[in-house]
């Protein structure tokens, strides 16, 4: 690709972050119904620009029309909704304990807590979304709901689509009257780029959806500053399905019609694709494994986003495949360019999986490696021997769940979401949801990216101490003009006081 | 000091990881009931050795008995307060989004997520708390509250009291039927001990209370590890005041004799203690800098709590006065022992402030240093030079409040906890506290260290997708058996579905 535009310099970033400080001053002050008007506005303009932005996101990215275009009404619809969110306020954690002036030994003075936000926050958006994950995606929505301006990194594989989005984000902080400097968007194909603006001294919270490799080298940079500052890196997973014997006697076929569909979406570039399947060997996992194979030598090699993803996709498949006492179960029949991901199945015996790291490596892409376990027992210690994940799937009968309580129970500490008889691919964007999971699947588990949650992810707490009413800000004022939620001596109430 | 308890090896280390996480396989599924009656149970055992622990405690510390009583008494308030708040189980944050099966162009699947326990969680006591904030103090009880095993290791400086708290931890947990490992006890005074501990790969979670060089280090290595793991370090803080002008001219000597009480309350040993002042000079300040002075005068010396704090307090406070700019305002005049803490009085120009980072330091003990501004924008400018701290005080009008709006507002990026017209000595038990802050303060500025919200570090969000009733925790079945609240559809309710 022709480099477009031109990577910021140190010197470029430094002017930035200084603006982005100064917008912060101010909007951090700015009112939950500004905050969330801005962010409805930056959605209207997203709309605006639906004719404009797809062919161009098309071509950088390779994907459908139907595809980007439901992503692009995802990231509509994910402002709305976190717009929705940060003005019902409950995700401020306002707390108010009264005076007790009477106290002995000593008086209780009145506290009253509630989330603000930190300061600047840097966005790398995700190649594979470049919507939902990217310029005007869930990082960013999350940091101006939460009160802080946004700087974003481009990525270089949809610059283009990342200019326009920003423009329209730029548009909108204009009509919402936002201060100048509240969004800002820079180019960088280096790694210096990404650094400078890390371990710049006015960024305060770094947002990131990537490779383990990229994210954790963030995640390094930012734990090394002389400010520490948190990173929330979603750095993709391989996202293990358990099958369960009960339910692979019930449905074999059906399931591997299922995962034939799941493994294959979107060329396999999704964070949770399912790169890895468990099973216990039996007549029904023949079936299953001849169907799915079936399914995927019928199914077509497809671009992948760029060249760089499907030459890493040939690679670590390649590497995959060679591993001692991996076997190629299927691929498919059609044939494919370099640029292709083609539909692969692989299997290896759960000894293999247990001695060999690079089993448990994702292959980004339409990859899935089936591990066959001789019981329950071996099924149970690769559990215990999987790293953290996005999420994990049971495929279970109610009597297997019954049957085999240890593995219902040892799947819950591998993952952030747990899914019962269905795929991982297909984020809900919801409060319920959880996108995020224990390392290396991100840097916190305790956060998510996506949901609404994922707005505390840029606040903290900030307890004020004796305050008059009228020096409080709105959200502790003794009326509750705004009507949040607050839990007021330890009881969750609207009511005023 | 005597070496009575032998440092734990690499292998005991090992050893009690081992057990935690087996207790951790069990603790983790008890219900909230369960784990409130253990924390209350723990609470009990606390009050039955109270005659026997405080002569141990007092000699350990120099502490007088008064205050340890106090503070065993605070302890078993907050592991009684925990345990309320772990049962009514709003932390939990229970969402549930319901289905919408005939949703297009995809159904909605039911989505339902709650907090889970990390796992593991190795405390490290403050020498200056031997009872609120180590063995048995608040990180113990959150992690209890959230489901986690704790591993202690005891404070070198309190190891006799930490001992006899760890025995009556464990009989409370064999009356309460927890499993065993649920808490283990170990001593250590070498660096390697808690090196082994953070970087076990079963240790999930870090709680410390102390420097910033020893939090900082921990910090470092748990996010050096192949996993990296949360560290919620609480570093303490220099606690700035900012005397406004118009508060200064009200009541001079009234806030001098505050402050006088404030600084030497302890021995200053407290991470709130106000080390750090603000002023504008004028006839107003000359009064309570001579007022504050001929108090502190008459302050006795007092032991500290062992040779090393005195001798890092009077190091400490010799490299403060000597620096350029330093005047010393006052010192008691009474004659002091090596290993007493002497109130004392400094003073210096903002401009000596704004160029000296030794001025932004510590002097841990009866210390606090006052910066003369020439006018409030020098104040402003100050307060854009101090580092993140626990708590920031305004003393202030509200006129003051009126006429210096930036003053009040740029106080807010500093600190955890902003007090209005007090002393920041005094850190209440209730969910509104705050007790965290920006870096250096603490490594973690989302999280806090005191009140419920503290379980909060120890727990990370998991969601369970299209699970049938029968196999979802109580905590997020339809009939709510719990009551407790819950976050369905948007809406906050304690009803059944």
């Amino acid at each position: 690709m022709a480099n477009t535009f031109k990577d910021a310099t140190a010197s470029d970033i430094d002017a930035v972050m200084q603006r982005s400080w100064q917008a912060f001053l101010l909007y951090r002050k700015s009112s939950l119904k500004q905050r969330a008007d801005f962010m409805r506005q930056v959605a209207v303009e997203l709309e605006n620009i639906r004719g404009e932005v797809l062919p161009v996101a098309m071509k950088e990215t390779n994907l459908p029309e139907g595809r980007l275009s439901g992503e692009l009404s995802r990231t509509i619809f994910q402002l709305n909704n976190y717009a929705d969110a940060a003005e019902a306020g409950d995700w401020l954690e306002a707390r108010i304990d009264t005076a007790i002036p009477g106290r002995t030994p000593a008086p209780k003075p009145d506290l009253r807590k509630m989330l603000v936000p930190l300061g600047p926050v840097v966005v790398f958006g995700a190649s594979n979304f470049p919507f939902a994950y990217s310029t005007a995606g869930g990082d960013t929505a999350c940091a101006f709901a939460a009160g802080c301006p946004v700087i974003v990194k481009a990525h270089p594989a949809h610059e283009k689509t990342s200019e326009m989005v920003a423009s329209a984000v730029l548009q909108a902080a204009r009509k919402a009257g936002m201060p100048e400097g509240i969004f800002a968007h820079v180019h960088g194909r280096s790694f210096e780029t990404g650094k400078a603006l890390v371990t710049h001294a006015l960024t305060k919270a770094v947002g990131f959806t990537g490779s383990l490799a990229g994210g954790k080298a963030l995640f390094d940079m930012a734990s090394q500053r002389a400010e520490p500052i948190p990173v929330f890196a979603e750095m993709g997973s391989i996202n293990p399905i358990f099958l369960l014997p009960g339910k692979l006697e019930q449905d074999a076929a059906g399931i591997a019609a299922l995962y034939a569909g799941s493994i294959t979406q979107g060329v396999g570039q999704f964070c949770t694709n399912p790169g890895l399947m468990f099973a216990i060997e039996s007549a029904a996992l023949d079936v299953f494994t001849g169907t799915l194979s079936s399914a995927l030598q019928k199914a077509s090699p497809e671009t992948m986003l760029h060249p760089g993803i499907a030459k890493a996709f040939w690679q670590k498949r390649a590497t995959a495949l060679e591993q001692k006492g991996v076997h190629m179960e299927s691929t498919t029949s059609l044939e494919a360019t370099e640029v292709q991901g083609i539909p692969t199945l692989a299997s290896a015996t759960a000894e293999a999986f247990l001695s060999n790291p690079v089993l448990h490596q994702e292959v980004f892409g339409p990859y899935s490696l089936l591990i066959k376990c001789k019981d329950t027992a071996e099924m149970l210690n690769c559990i215990r021997h999987t790293e953290g994940q996005l999420t994990a799937t049971l495929m279970a009968t109610d009597a297997d769940m019954k049957a085999y309580p240890e593995i219902a129970d040892a799947v819950q500490h591998l993952c952030g979401r747990l899914i019962m008889n269905g795929v991982p691919t297909g984020v809900e964007v919801c409060l319920s949801m959880q996108h995020g999971g224990p390392y290396p699947a991100t840097t916190d588990s305790r956060f998510t990216s996506v949901g609404a949650d994922g707005i505390k992810r840029f606040a903290r707490p900030l307890c004020f101490q004796s305050f008059s009413d009228q020096f409080l800000p709105a959200e502790l004022q003794n009326a509750n003009p705004l009507g949040i939620w607050r839990t007021v001596n330890d009881k969750l109430t609207r009511d005023s006081l």
